[in-house]
């Protein structure tokens, strides 16, 4: 049994439980260190079974050999799943409750019949996905890397005239020529006004002279994520655009600085958001400061206001401070940071700023 | 109120039901025609609500005017939602059991208090994007001209060393520069071997001489979805190919001249399975006929043996018959099709197979 899964039967035991049926395609692919895509993982003391249909059988039936017992599911894979759990005679199985829609938990819950008890856990595996191990690293690393060299070449394909969604173009092509499996997330590229929307939708919109054009991409190289935001120029900046840039970026400053193991995590948050009220400019920075990354864009830890839990070495998130000002401009500036035993490392410090 | 959001509410009042907490993106878009993600809805006699953060409150806001009132959620969406059933008066609340993971069921439940009952409900606004508009089946064929463009370009552009991914960067790049938002799903290009994968993750490997390259292509057209699938070749194909090749296409041929209203879905997935069987290799398509196909790329009807419920004039659906032998081969071909009140048209029928 891999030391992944172990790790999770560690925490079932813990729980008093015996099984658990995993639905994350995430968490799955963390614990098999196979490529998940809507497929069950049932962990067990008593073995791991692989639940999957026709489109990916033969590639599970490869890629699990060494990790669980691949099962081929033909219509009802939680008449399956449950008759599992019954077989292992498992007596209290978890499941993962936000990974498993309501309408899922209740076909398992009849499938059971009653003699299992089927527990809602949360975050089991997301906990042990928040410290990265050596091999994790070295891909998010590369992820980070193709995503530089992507932003380092778009800087001088952005002028006036060109499209929003063909930045995007010249972006999702660039990548899968440098390495990338696709991007991780549909690119943003939002120009002008459109960067006041956080999460803009890249648009047909021709960039104008003298605009801000804030670019977040992120790719995916072998499952694992990147996400970086940076705000390029086509022309002159106004000296409103300049300020707001400047507290934007002593914010990510001030905030990366407090970053090392054991510092409370919203203390990171607070000395960017303190920066930016000072300079008047507090509400207009609506969402938390920054995220995990790792098989997923976005996961444990949030770097939020709420988060009191310690950092710890091994921790790899991003910091993406700004500010929007409602149609007319924002400034996000994002970049991916790694915990480590001394203090911390920028993933992504080779990119200007 | 808006026809589809009236639509609902007569549901409801059938199930005697006074209110549907939304939490599908794409069931939200349809009923409020804006581009929705991460948020929720409450569709009710009594008013409709639609609840976001502060990434996206800036669009909602100017997206909805007309449809809902926006709520802005920091933190506990949930209990922002049930609070909102309660103020309302709402009694028997319904809500989407295929989207709502348990989790988060559970904290609507727990902030309701008793007061509302919360109901489980499947498909209900599904049912209705069953049937497209005008408006949408103008947005299903833009998606698809662009998807057939798409294909026609790539054609000339496989060939022996060129790898799977950089085809993939090509079609990225081109259905952006013509019209596409981006791809529907990651774009599949199987070549040799890979081909017997039906959802074969796009890698690294070049094209060698004399193999087949499988492509499946969709892309997003204002919210709509395209999905096409093609099987070109680097140079001579051998004469087991070749016969493979022509099984498939005359089950897929058998399949779309059952097509018309008021015949039985599963009438059509036999017409090729049978085709394919009578030659032996029935055993050798192992998923649907086909599926729906519009806000989502697999949406309502799934074309399947199981399904008996009739065909009516305006539903769009993929047709793809499919033959992988194991470890060897696949040969998937995919057209999208529309129930007219005569028969059928084959909206991907100008490309080329």
């Amino acid at each position: 049994m891999n030391l992944r899964i172990k790790n999770v039967c560690v925490k079932l035991t813990g729980q008093n439980l015996d099984g658990l049926i995993l639905s994350s395609s995430p968490n799955i692919t963390y614990l098999t260190r196979f490529s998940s895509r809507d497929s069950y993982l049932l962990v067990s003391k008593k073995g791991n079974l692989y639940f999957t249909d026709s489109r990916y059988i033969e590639e599970a039936k490869i890629g699990l050999k060494r990790t669980a017992v691949v099962k081929k599911t033909n219509g009802s894979v939680f008449k399956i799943i449950a008759d599992a759990c019954r077989n292992l005679r498992l007596k209290r199985v978890g499941f993962e409750e936000r990974h498993l829609p309501f309408g899922e938990y209740k076909k398992i819950k009849e499938g059971l019949n009653k003699t299992v008890d089927l527990i809602p856990i949360h975050s089991l595996v997301e906990g042990l996905r928040r410290i990265k191990d050596a091999q994790e690293l070295e891909k998010i690393r590369k992820a980070a890397r193709i995503t530089i060299e992507a932003l380092k070449f778009i800087k001088n394909f952005i002028s006036p005239g060109i499209r929003e969604i063909e930045v995007a173009a010249e972006l999702e092509s660039f990548i899968r020529y440098n390495g990338a499996l696709g991007s991780a997330f549909e690119i943003i590229v939002a120009s002008g006004p459109n960067s006041s929307f956080p999460h803009h939708l890249t648009s047909q919109r021709r960039i104008k002279n003298n605009e801000p054009v804030l670019i977040d991409l992120g790719v995916d190289y072998l499952g694992y994520k990147s996400d970086l935001t940076r705000v390029f120029f086509s022309g002159k900046i106004n000296s409103l655009i300049r300020n707001i840039y400047d507290i934007v970026l002593k914010a990510q400053g001030l905030a990366i600085k407090k970053i090392k193991p054991a510092v409370s995590i919203n203390k990171i948050d607070t000395a960017a958001r303190q920066h930016m009220s000072k300079k008047g400019y507090g509400d207009f920075f609506g969402h938390n400061l920054g995220h995990g990354i790792g098989l997923e864009v976005h996961e444990a830890p949030h770097i939020s206001t709420q988060e009191n839990n310690p950092l710890k070495a091994g921790m790899v998130f991003t910091i993406e401070p700004a500010i929007y000002l409602p149609h007319k401009f924002g400034i996000r500036l994002e970049d991916m940071v790694l915990v480590t035993p001394q203090g911390c490392e920028v993933l992504s410090g080779t990119l200007h700023k």
